[in-house]
């Protein structure tokens, strides 16, 4: 399958890394090409630079977010929540038009300093600005309840027992995410309801910020435990 | 020990029928006793009058919020979220002065129909109102994030083998809730931090109430798993 994924971030790194290996045909967006690939010192949180990490990786594709959600049958959004919307306007509402698009992103605001708070939440969500704006393309949020690790290899925790949420308001491109997830390995795939269900996943990362600073390790999950019968 | 439940809906029931089930002194408090113990039929969440259910478990003493709180070595907040600041308002600062307060209430909106949002979230919580406006107080939130029956009996889900989560700025209150949770069956207690972590699982309830709808139950709950090493 032809992905095009938006954002070179850790998550995007990561996804587009496991979906290559998994032998799709994989193209990466960022806002500026020349910017990206002139940055020769870490990001700010300790990722090498892109041209290093894409020099091990010549098979996934590089280009805007315009290139990359073309590129794609499937779109994934691994911007950062803050820049999502804009990112998506430069891949445009024509390369999105009628695909499943995967969005990991969650609204975080660092401004008040940590542990961030959302710039959306409650009576709205990040997912559901996207599919707003977007009608056309089918959004499914997912994956964004866990670390990149964890994303792209479940197994890293507990054997991969533990639970992925989806949200998203079209039956069809849920059944191919739930698919997609199956193939990174994931065997607990939770389908909240519609895209509104969003507001649980993206206002649980209150919680996950919370156990990461408890836990002192971004590797864990949680799985969902219920009573028999 | 004795102990000061505020709150006769499912959740102080419960509560005060477990604590009365392990031989503490509990009393609990509402707003108005003559106008609860005239109520001839069952509430909006369909559970008996209160006379019906008081009648059954003689042990557990009826008073107001103030006496109730007075009463308590320890008290429990678990009225309504929308109704809570008033109800410790009621309690009297003086009867909390010094004392272990287990917050359990979610901030819960209805107004805007089913599921609810929350009247306060993100860079605030409940728990910390109430801190604030009772800083004499060593307010804990804990079991905000499960159903009654399975806050008062984790073994009723998956063996037991699951979280509930505490916040709160004073160590010895939340070792003695951490105690107490033990004599309920809780053996996993995660300690998130300071109030402010109660943001964390406030804003959980906001995935909880989704999961609610997708299960189809309220027997459920989360289990933190993590990678080893």
């Amino acid at each position: 399958m032809r992905v095009g994924i938006l954002g070179t971030g850790m998550v995007g790194r990561t996804i587009a890394g496991k979906l290559a290996a998994l032998g799709h045909d994989v193209a990466i967006g960022t806002r500026d090409v020349g910017a990206l690939m002139a940055r020769t010192e870490p990001d700010a949180m300790g990722n090498e630079p892109f041209a290093q990490w894409t020099q091990k990786r010549p098979q996934v594709k590089l280009g805007t977010f315009a290139d990359a959600a073309a590129h794609g049958e499937l779109v994934v959004n691994a911007t950062n929540g803050a820049g999502s919307l804009a990112a998506l306007r430069a891949a445009g509402e024509d390369n999105l038009d009628g695909k499943v698009l995967i969005d990991i992103a969650n609204p975080l605001d660092f401004s008040r300093g940590m542990p961030p708070s959302l710039l959306v939440s409650n009576t709205d969500s990040l997912g559901e600005q996207i599919q707003r704006e977007f009608p056309r393309a089918k959004v499914v949020k997912a994956l964004n309840t866990m670390n990149a690790f964890v994303m792209a290899d479940p197994s890293l925790v507990a054997g991969g027992d533990h639970a992925v949420f989806l949200s998203g308001n079209d039956e069809q491109a849920k059944a191919k995410v739930r698919e997609l997830l199956g193939s990174f390995g994931w065997r607990h795939v939770v389908d909240l309801g519609d895209i509104t269900t969003a507001r649980g996943t993206e206002m649980y990362v209150a919680l996950w910020v919370r156990l990461w600073g408890a836990l002192g390790t971004p590797m864990f999950n949680i799985k969902v435990v219920q009573a028999q019968g």
